[in-house]
């Protein structure tokens, strides 16, 4: 029985971007030698997501153009008139990046099998930037044996 | 190794309504004695979705927004119309509610270390209502040593 | 302390479709005999999702509804037109089903007392159909005493 925690640092670059995390969370459950079980992979975000997908850039487009219409960035968030109006510290307005993560999720869990994630022929993880370019920590959780 | 599943009751007082459960959670981790591990968070309830963002009512108010927008209360929804038509055990037209629900979700899972939820500096989770105030409940699941 | 992986295969007959497969996940829980512990149900697929909520005609048609008007399957995808445009392995077009599993989502993670997934009353799980029909696969993994 074995438990692991492992905190990733990321570098994203701008919003919205799919980043493919899937290689390094499977690195990591090679590394601890877990083979039945499962992983937690969380966000410390409240502007980035956790979520499951293909890596097909023209999708990935498409994903982000329908985030976009749900809630666009140019929007007049009460967050940004009265949270950021005075902002000193770097911070842009971002409304429209924390009302698409509400609908996105901070975490996903994934069964393993045979020391591998269950997925699908077309499923990666990312973490999705919905923010600005910036650093971000992801956390993955192992538990099995 | 331990497990523990505590349930909470809550009482929403309107929907829309983001209720803190943050402190809740934590204190149910410090009193089990948790070190290392997770927690699954979960609503009982089709009509209150568990998430995880920003405690800043100027958001909250835009995410409320954002919601009403996706699925407007007023819509002509089938759910309402059959479903609801007789009803006189005090239910009211809820079918924006569920699919509010629908895309916010019934659990988040969350690590844990050194006996705390591994949140960013502006994570907090909640219960959200999307129905009217009422007698809810929660379950914290944990697992861990 | 027990470990438990299931894959289940499900023939879905259209999109959308919500499957219920409550009963399916909770005769897994009790063949195992699992007690306290929790289910983390998952979708091997990025057009196919995990949802919880009430098993209502009606309500799904709504939420079927909703989920047209955000991504509908007319709306011209870069996915449809650069990935799918000289497909002849069967696939149909599909942009707005992977948009729309992006916001529902593959896992669900539910806790067990007493043998029982701790459902309230109107909850049951969903293998969501979002694409075509045809064979899919959903992993039930249960950890637990």
């Amino acid at each position: 029985m074995k438990f692991l925690s492992q905190t990733f640092a990321i570098r994203t670059e701008r919003g919205p971007q799919f980043l493919d995390i899937t290689d390094e969370v499977q690195q990591t459950i090679s590394a601890a030698g877990l083979i039945n079980g499962f992983a937690v992979i969380f966000s410390k975000h409240t502007t980035a997501a956790i979520r499951i997908n293909e890596a097909e850039p023209h999708l990935i487009a498409d994903m982000e153009e329908m985030l976009e219409k749900i809630a666009p960035a140019c929007h007049d968030y009460a967050h940004n008139r009265h949270a950021h109006a005075f902002s000193d510290n770097g911070e842009r307005p971002n409304g429209h990046s924390h009302c698409q993560q509400l609908l996105l999720g901070a975490s996903e869990s994934v069964p393993i099998e045979n020391g591998r994630l269950v997925f699908g022929q077309w499923q990666r993880i990312f973490l999705v930037e919905l923010d600005h370019g910036r650093d971000r920590e992801v956390v993955v959780h192992l538990i099995g044996e």
